[in-house]
């Protein structure tokens, strides 16, 4: 079945002429001995949990999973029709095919995942175990050791990492190249029990999936020393060939002559594990539970607002889960954990992998809320990235101390990018409340808003805008005053600074009105158009870059707008003297008012 | 000294009422034993490089790091200025102080920048030190494993990091607590020498530097097993005091009290280490080495570009070096890896870490262009964010098989984020070539502009619109065309089709002017403006999502414009489908014009 499978890669690529055969023949054994063999699973039924799963790290090995899937009755497609434009079979597995949970071919991003995954099933009570198969090239991404360590500390036995030590990267060498003993002392050292077998040796694999199996409080790393290219002399162990079909000028035909008699069907019985059945979870964002109850003078952050919600959600749903990267007495994710302890997952500081685990989560049906410091979350775009192709349900993110307005920790901790970090994703949220009773209804909404929302809240207290009763739909926007002199459009602490420019420049008889634009994407167009229409000019202000925030998010819709935004590096100081210092406090508001109505 | 740093550190962040004591308080005979004794530095020069340099990736440490510079005559500022706003002691190190080479407070990036700095000195001659001081928190940031495997590879004997294991995060304990054992086989594990000591120990620590000095071939990790806040009874080794300053309440006096005698002098003797001197570099744009040479017909990738200009810089600069993530071959650094092999790094499949050590080389002077897929420079934006607070002279990044128009691989490795994520970060420039000798002539512009450069590179091959003799200004544009019907604003491989799409259109007697927009930022204001002002309607077309993008970036100057661009999440298949289903080609351009003139 293995010859059989590198067939198959072989001739997919070789007719889509691109996609890497040298890098599924080394996992060729690996794969068989998984899907025909090891694993529980059935043919027919993608999207079960009770079953085992496995998720291909190395992406860039699509065909062979796609060869598997095919010959074990997964999937009725033609294998040719690998990378065309209308297949689910693409150059790297994307959930366009139902098997794939999370999307791969960023490298060093499935184990994360994977765990994410365990964590899951052994929440819900399904003894099934995930097996995720990683290559060496990508083992030196830093992510792969922040799931390696995630992965032992929470004792994930029902977690198997297979890496593929082919010892060739897309341009040459791995560092360790075939240095099997280097991998083993790094997975034992993170906390994991290794084995180390020659992947081409089916009974050896067969032994070390059965060691897997049966280590308890411990994931396993099976760590299988391969030649990439295995199976077809012209290239076994070869650099120079990754991600290069072979040509029909003799080369494919040699291949296909050199793997032989792949005349064989195996049937894989359809297996499930037996798991107790899960009550189902649905809420309403009117849910009384939900509503907040401040008082009209309370000084309350915005991340306070946020980890109230939090405490709230868990309590009308089972699924609401929280993720911390060691800063949850910050982001008051804390919260979260003293009212629900079994659904919060502390990731310590290592971002990637928490968003890695949050999607794994995220695919297996919970909501995951993952937070941190805003600036923090950058730590992890390329998974972020990845996750808008991995389709989740609900995954949620919340980044906290935006801004210049953190004050005195400086430039390091101030997320100065985020919004357009998370508005350059494809289909993302993005919300930004003023006040902790919008930050409440925000992040209410976030858990039933289907994919990625970010919520971004900020340090410093600030007093209630909105009542307890008010909504705050995604989409809209609140609108204070109905002068016509200007509008200034804001957000988060900025808000305060425009409410107060609005006293300010009405003691001066010029009539502003101000929009809450806490929903930044989707943005409230129409009530944009209008204010643009009514009013002589248009202000708006962001804690943030000028770029891709809030002010570009606006003149895409109604035009140059004056945009005060941060525009210099930062420094430490007090949030007030630095608001003024950036140019988008009260001061700088009224200033570009005045000045632009003089134009 | 160490009694009297801990006593600074106490007092400075009381009087800031911010920051975190205990943090220093667990590091000061770490601390004090390397700029008291260990390190050959001068406190006279702060920017010297013939020195041993110090840098603290867990930056939160940064009062003591003020108070043994204060200590040692390096600085004159009063201590106690802390965090205020026109103060250079900063709440995180930033390089508004001059003995700060790195910004650090994002955990887990000091090491990768340490050891750039080790392989500037060791590339240029000079036997210093780079020792680097990291928490144990921060040891779970996957950049910290990229960053050893990357060191012990390159045998960065003239690295020496220090973890502080006090065994306390922000908000609680860390994964392996006082697990001195898993820290040294952990860096044993990536081909570190490692030593563990008693980290408040003046003689261990001591003996470890010796240690570290007399090892070669490899870098040495010193694993100090410390106690957070230590020297204060009342919060040694205790939990909940993480960054919290001591108030005057008797915490405060009674910490100082237990610091004891603190009246001790310690004089630093200037050592500089004998070094060859370098010789100066320096070039201009329009040198004719730097020219390039296509012929008309030529079809060439802009990539293809980027690679020939680098191996010219090569030639006209000895401080251009060039950085590589297991991508060389795709991106085209390859040539420059052949023409000046001594210059060139290999990062692995590691981008955080490749970020991490191109800007250690660029504050040692060097010129670094690290490139890989535009999409994995995501996995490093924490960096990148953390590398615009480190000012340096020079830093170019290059991304290469940007959109959609990369085709089969699919979107995982399509760059769909990567103009918004640069656009945001403040003071860098963004440049977009659309030809082979634009590509060039940016690249080679890219290495005299100051700051963070990034120069996004497309796939395919493309015919050429530039003459070899055009010099490309960063800030400018070109148009083509003076049609008053529209402008189509395009840049990279939507210029080509832009072209195509006026063609087309002037069959149809439309007349439009296309602006190669190659400079997205700063973008070319003033041709933007006179195009507004001439032509009736203005469409930007782009293979990069809607947010953030060039479309944004000339709503923001010139209103709102019709924005073509990525809004659905691709798929595999070929990039003329592609470019056609995602509505950025040539027919999308020629719908829009037209529709945008029937309004």
């Amino acid at each position: 079945m293995a010859s059989k499978l590198r067939r198959h890669s072989v001739e997919m690529t070789t007719a889509s002429a691109s996609g890497h055969p040298t890098t599924c023949m080394s996992v060729a054994e690996i794969v068989s001995t998984l899907f025909f063999h090891e694993m529980r699973w059935d043919p027919k039924a993608p999207h079960a949990r009770d079953v085992d799963t496995f998720v291909l790290s190395k992406g860039h090995a699509a065909p062979i999973l796609w060869a598997a899937l095919k010959e074990a009755g997964g999937i009725e497609e033609d294998l040719l029709s690998l990378r065309k434009f209308d297949s689910t079979l693409e150059g790297h597995p994307t959930p366009r095919n139902p098997w794939v949970r999370v999307a791969t071919g960023s490298l060093g991003q499935g184990l994360s995942c994977a765990a994410g995954m365990a964590v899951a099933r052994r929440q819900d009570g399904i003894p099934a175990r995930i097996y995720c198969l990683l290559g060496d090239g990508e083992s030196a991404e830093g992510s792969v050791w922040e799931a390696a360590q995630f992965a032992a500390h929470n004792q994930l036995d029902n977690l198997c990492a297979l890496v593929d030590v082919n010892a060739l990267g897309q341009s040459g060498a791995t560092m360790p190249v075939h240095n099997i003993d280097a991998y083993l002392a790094r997975f034992v050292s993170f906390g994991w029990h290794a084995i180390s077998v020659d992947g081409h040796n089916i009974d050896e694999l067969l032994q070390a999936f059965e060691g897997a199996r049966n280590t308890a409080g411990r994931p396993t790393a099976i760590i299988c020393k391969t030649e990439k290219g295995k199976g077809f002399s012209m290239v076994e162990g070869k650099d120079g060939w990754h991600g290069k079909p072979f040509k029909k000028d003799g080369t494919f035909e040699k291949a296909i002559e050199e793997f032989g008699d792949t005349d064989i069907t195996l049937e894989v019985t359809p297996r499930r594990i037996e798991a107790q059945t899960l009550p189902e979870s649905a809420f309403a964002i009117d849910d009384p539970l939900l509503a907040p109850t401040y008082e009209e003078g309370d000084q309350v952050a915005t991340r306070q607002g946020y980890g109230a919600a939090l405490v709230k959600l868990g309590k009308v749903s089972p699924d609401v889960m929280a993720l911390d990267g060691d800063t949850k007495n910050s982001t008051f994710s804390e919260k979260f954990k003293n009212a629900h302890p079994d659904r919060f997952v502390e990731c310590y500081i290592a971002e990637q992998n928490m968003a890695g685990v949050a999607l794994g989560l995220a695919v297996e049906g919970k909501i995951p809320f993952a937070s941190s410091f805003a600036c923090f979350l950058s730590r992890a775009y390329d998974q972020l990235r990845m996750s808008v192709y991995s389709r989740p349900h609900h995954f949620v993110l919340c980044g906290s101390h935006v801004g210049v307005s953190i004050g005195e920790d400086g430039p390091s901790q101030m997320g100065l990018e985020d919004i357009a970090m998370f508005r350059a994703l494809i289909g993302t949220t993005v919300l930004y409340p003023g006040d902790a009773v919008s930050a409440e209804r925000l992040t209410c909404a976030a858990a039933l808003t289907p994919g990625i929302v970010y919520v971004r809240t900020t340090r410093p207290k600030t007093r209630m805008l909105y009542k307890n009763g008010e909504m705050c739909p995604i989409g809209g926007s609140k609108t204070w005053g109905d002068g016509t002199d200007a509008t200034i459009v804001a957000a988060g602490i900025t808000l305060h600074e425009a409410l107060e420019a609005q006293k300010l420049l009405k003691e001066k008889n010029i009539q502003v009105r101000v929009i809450d634009a806490y929903s930044i994407k989707p943005i409230d167009e129409e009530a944009l158009q209008k204010a643009a229409k009514e009013t002589k000019t248009v202000i708006t202000v962001e804690d943030h870059s000028a770029c891709g925030g809030l002010g570009e998010a606006v003149s895409g819709i109604i035009g140059p707008v004056k945009i005060l935004a941060v525009r210099e590096i930062p420094r430490s100081g007090q949030p007030d003297e630095l608001l003024d210092k950036y140019g988008i406090n009260r001061r700088a508001i009224m200033e570009a008012v005045q000045e632009s109505l003089q134009k």
